[in-house]
């Protein structure tokens, strides 16, 4: 297999933290360039904008989009154009109109499209998912918490509407979610609470069902002290199965059924590189939708304002 | 061609003010019978619930459904999953995932499934439409304007946020847009006033771009005196044309090209019609999808509380 050649577009803290790591032991691409006015790393060219690096580098065959959501689209859309393949880190954009438009573009231009929930590729999930294929589900509780000023320190963009609040998190949960339960399911109640000085909400409660009328709860709260909580917990008539530690371990009735370390990047890049092989695009925008519905639906209540 | 028999579920003024008197001459369908809790109509038999008409009548072939928002997924899916075709009226649903789900359950057993957008079958859209297939736009202006108090009056539902507020009027004007427009649009900024009492918004600054940068500028207004504005201007280098009166009349330059009756309901019964016969679903969720994605997005500010 022919290696594939990356450009990374943003160098912020997730393509350090997560990108980086992941690309240093992947046998699939060979990054060499990125493009950020403001960033660069040491070791390979970048440059201020997309179009540079792609003008530069013509041998460039994917870009990984890791910008601010709302740059994305238009990002994409150059890359696409000139006949790349996109990888869109999550959520695929700032609206989900934009995510269908790129979603034509890319069978326009024969481009794989890739959107990249990363918790879909935690350890345990694809067994979890597997395990409840043949279960008959009676309740699903979802329980998603964690301190925002240990997980999101200095991040004031979250607290805009497009940095989403606690649906920034929240919907790494409903990606999982969308992918482990066996039927579609779609909201049916939703409350948010929104600091008085933010536009986005610190804290969601959620009821969705499915087509059976499942009760899947959902608990979204950025307000909770460390350790965070990051747990799924479905009820069967086969006992309690537990995803934990945002899909790295997996218990039923409390005992261990799996516990691994957490390879979300290495495992989500393995995919990229997959899709691309096969000319295929993999764009599923039902945890975004899900969202969207709860903004769209939801009561909202202010709560205190929130001092970093 | 054999008359399709026809059940309403809901029997409130969305059905007597529109749905009857197009029933009434329509030669496609007959109306056999309402299912309404709280309402039914001196002419026909009528039932508490769509579960209970259906037993009652399982000659029906058709159901439209025009109940408060929040009802309509159930009511759909215990059509579909019966046999029939169902109208859903706008907005078909509370969320987007909901009639996502009804998608793939018409699929499934075959029924028609239509989502109405009423004010597409406004007699000039159809017209505008054509007329813009060919021209290159510059510029699009959207004024939806009503007074609440007129247009709405002790709708209480419309302030709640599956009222949706000023979107209530707006997603007709979006309707249309996504009708006569050539190319896919999506958000780029949006702005909301929200009543200090209410969930949902009194105003709405929407601006939106499509894939060549199109600027397209929408302005949602509850506050307006009477009469109402509901307008779309589109700048092309052919002209200006101007789409007036919610649809009813077309002017290029302020010149008339068409000026007709409002028929919106016997058209939307037409194309059910057409649909049913063809054993095809129309469900086009672009103008809800708009809606979400400005409620996802937007920055929200706080207005004066409404009071009746």
């Amino acid at each position: 297999m022919t290696v594939i050649t990356l450009g990374l577009v943003g160098a912020g803290k997730i393509v350090r933290d997560q990108h980086l790591p992941a690309l240093a032991e992947s046998r699939d691409f060979r990054l060499l360039a990125t493009a950020d006015p403001r960033a660069r790393l040491a070791s390979m060219p970048g440059y201020a904008s997309l179009t540079e690096m792609l003008e530069a580098h013509p041998e460039l065959e994917a870009v990984a989009i890791c910008t601010p959501t709302h740059l994305r689209y238009s990002q994409a859309r150059i890359a696409l154009e000139r006949g790349r393949s996109v990888l869109l880190e999550k959520p695929p954009g700032a609206t989900l109109s934009e995510v269908e438009e790129l979603v034509e573009l890319a069978e326009r231009h024969g481009g794989t499209l890739f959107a990249a929930w990363h918790s879909r590729f935690a350890p345990a999930v694809a067994e979890a998912r597997d395990w409840l294929r043949e279960r008959r589900i009676q309740r699903v509780e979802i329980d998603w918490r964690e301190d925002v000023r240990v997980w999101h320190p200095g991040q004031a963009w979250i607290w805009e509407p497009a940095g989403m609040g606690v649906f920034d998190p929240g919907i790494n949960a409903l990606s999982i979610a969308t992918a482990i339960l066996p039927r579609a399911f779609f909201l049916r109640d939703a409350r948010l609470w929104i600091p008085s000085n933010c536009q986005a909400p610190i804290a969601a409660a959620l009821t969705f069902s499915d087509a059976e009328g499942t009760p899947i709860v959902a608990d979204f709260d950025f307000r909770q002290p460390s350790p965070p909580i990051w747990s799924i917990h479905v009820e069967t008539e086969a006992g309690r199965l537990s995803l934990l530690r945002g899909g790295c371990r997996l218990e039923l009735d409390g005992r261990c059924l799996l516990d691994a370390e957490e390879r979300e990047y290495p495992n989500l890049y393995a995919r990229f590189a997959e899709l691309i092989r096969q000319r295929r695009s993999d764009v599923d925008l039902a945890p975004l939708r899900h969202v969207a519905d709860a903004c769209l639906s939801a009561w909202r209540e202010p709560t205190e304002p929130f001092i970093e």
